[in-house]
């Protein structure tokens, strides 16, 4: 037992799960690839072939998955068929035998299928630099054709067989103004290496272009995915993977029947959703900081000051231990080169003015720190160097993130 | 008691100490600055005025001593006659009141010695954002001046009333191939920016001018106090002052007469000690790694690898583990951008290769987790890109950082 409990927040279910999105159906076997027994394959297959976009790691060493990914998207301009996954091992750092597995395990699925091998996406997370177990992925595969279903259960047996050192399930999903959403994903808030990765799945029912997708999925990522601060570590594998379920017309290059700005709205609402589940499953992490910066010179600007920002140990042990310390705060935006007019900088943590025009601002020590002990902390930094603006989500540094990161591969 | 010690490294004591060279005086007294009645006045004067060089953070909350230093430097050509320094108050983010007090407390030392204010430097270091109590400043530099000695009584004396949260005094000095050097610092590997900073005085004997003193600056830095990873956290007040007890003629222009080169390695060998001393001292820091970027496009793209390779929690938290995870260093070399071609890299932990070529090579993981057991760690990075290289001194993260650092102002 951990002299350093990793209290959990409860976990409320969503409303729309992956298996209920229209003509796919999904699952999630146990093949043995993790020493524990738990399921390590997960497959997702669709009726017909379907619109998708993908957003990868731009990590030099990106793995053999990874880069087939990349090269079947390219291929199928934009389409699908399946998507298989495994858990255990990342199939990374693992060179040109690496690469010929990941191809290997897309083209099992694609001869079970009957369909180009281009239209199999395949991922993979676990450890990095061992060479996939290829005949337990064989079997896993055809476990996990056997088991592929339609409805709730199917995408909470795919949800499980993705996971790696999770601490609970990440799922979400609702009909926002009309438009179905629903997503999965894997990953704690300071993302192992090792057990690599980020990985998320997000569909939706409304019809969707390849184009539309790729246009959405940057945008989506932005306000979820992409702001979660990853403790200036992303992984190997990381990949976001976005798709519609919409009619193959549109599929095909039709003219689609969605409101976009709708559409963008609920893709946003459900990756945020996960995105938070990710920071709040920070390693030992005991809540999630919301980081908002306005007022720089640009969005970039304003993204480089949050993850400065977001970045500091001090900063991170301060919201640890519900200090409103606004010194460590104040003194990073200091640091920040993308800073104009810094006298300009107003700090605003759970509400409160703590500090600005250079000087701290009077408050009550005692009742900040109170406020600060809660799952959700908003920090607000305000500058008046122009319109740019970011959000991060960051998880806080906790005696338990030493425990969990100190001794594990030896 | 802390659950999590904090074993310090034995301390040799220095050769040669500030009190020690030429024509300077120093002392160190407690005012009452501190709440804990250890000393926090500490003055060094000359007995005439001297060349020198100051290198200041760049964070745009600069503390109110660190611009009025600058101010004094420029206006005296890089001439001083004394050092003023208070420690338990950082005199940063107190407005246009706390540059007053600055100016006062300089002016206090220059009225004593009847010399111009701006051959007075002045530091500060301690809590941010409050007045800094000039009742007691004036009584500190009272008290000082009576004490002023030289030796190295006078010089320990000046250092420990100089230190804030530093486990341990921290000097060095020596005369090497014949130049004589010493000086005394103050700060943690992780730097409070509360009880601020990072300050640093190094002296030396050799005849240089002010301008060989501001090119000299930078460059011993470079492989010292800014070689020194402080968590992405630079604090308002850091400052390292550089100074010359050689001649008055050289100091007024004359041409000097000793050997630059070597001079530059003996203030090298001096201040990196120095550095050292501070990233041991990182809080809760068990040992120092030393990063070595080595074949990059350039210096600063070595520099920018090496602080991302520094600056990830889970680098730095297997370094505290003794846990060989090649993966953490990789992958974050493939996150930086500055990397042309990452499959060259070659990356060595303590002398042991542990991946080539974009895949790991195989070694004993438990004789080299027991070799990473140890004070200093050596951590070498190698590409192909160009001949750009850099060097890197950073604590581990433990427990104890993270004890330290949640529970600080309130």
């Amino acid at each position: 037992m951990s002299p350093f409990p990793h209290p959990l927040p409860p976990l409320p279910a969503a409303t729309l799960t992956l298996g209920d999105l229209r003509g796919v159906r999904a699952s999630g076997v146990a093949a043995g690839i993790k020493a524990s027994g738990r399921p390590d394959v997960a497959l997702l297959v669709a009726d017909s072939r379907l619109a998708c976009a993908g957003i990868f790691t731009k990590n030099a060493f990106a793995a053999a998955p990874v880069r087939v990914c990349r090269e079947h998207l390219s291929k199928s301009g934009g389409h699908f068929r399946a998507i298989v996954v495994n858990s255990g091992n990342a199939n990374a750092c693992t060179g040109a035998a690496g690469e010929a597995d990941a191809r290997r395990m897309a083209a099992l699925v694609a001869e079970k299928l009957g369909c180009p091998v281009e239209e199999v996406l395949v991922f993979s997370t676990g450890v990095i630099g061992h060479r996939l177990p290829m005949e337990k992925i064989e079997k896993g595969i055809n476990l996990a054709f056997d088991a592929l279903a339609a409805g709730p259960d199917a995408g909470r047996a795919f949800l499980t067989a993705i996971q790696t050192t999770d601490a609970y399930p990440k799922e979400a999903g609702d009909a926002i103004d009309g438009v179905r959403v629903a997503g999965v994903c894997k990953g704690a808030g300071m993302i192992h290496p090792d057990m690599a990765t980020m990985l998320a799945f997000v569909g939706t029912d409304a019809p969707l272009s390849p184009a539309e997708l790729a246009w959405l999925a940057p945008a989506v990522a932005k306000k979820s995915f992409n702001a979660v601060h990853v403790d200036s570590h992303p992984s190997t594998n990381d990949s976001f993977f976005l798709f519609s379920t919409g009619n193959e017309a549109v599929a095909n290059g039709g003219a689609p029947s969605a409101n976009i700005a709708a559409v963008q709205r609920a893709l946003v609402a459900v990756s945020n959703r996960l995105a938070w589940l990710i920071a709040r499953d920070g390693e030992g992490a005991t809540k999630v900081t919301t980081v908002t910066v306005r007022g720089a010179t640009s969005d970039d600007a304003a993204r480089a000051i949050a993850d400065r920002v977001a970045a500091s140990g001090l900063v991170r042990t301060a919201l640890f231990g519900n200090d409103p310390n606004w010194g460590r705060f104040v003194s990073q935006v200091g640091n920040a080169r993308e800073v104009v007019d810094a006298q300009a900088l107003v700090c605003t943590l759970q509400g409160v003015e703590v500090f600005r025009s250079g000087e701290p601002r009077p408050f009550d020590a005692g009742s900040l720190s109170k406020a600060m002990a809660v799952e959700d902390v908003a920090l607000d930094l305000s500058l008046r160097d122009g319109d740019g603006e970011a959000m991060l989500m960051t998880s806080d540094l906790s005696y338990r993130y030493v425990e969990v990161n100190a001794e594990y591969t030896t």
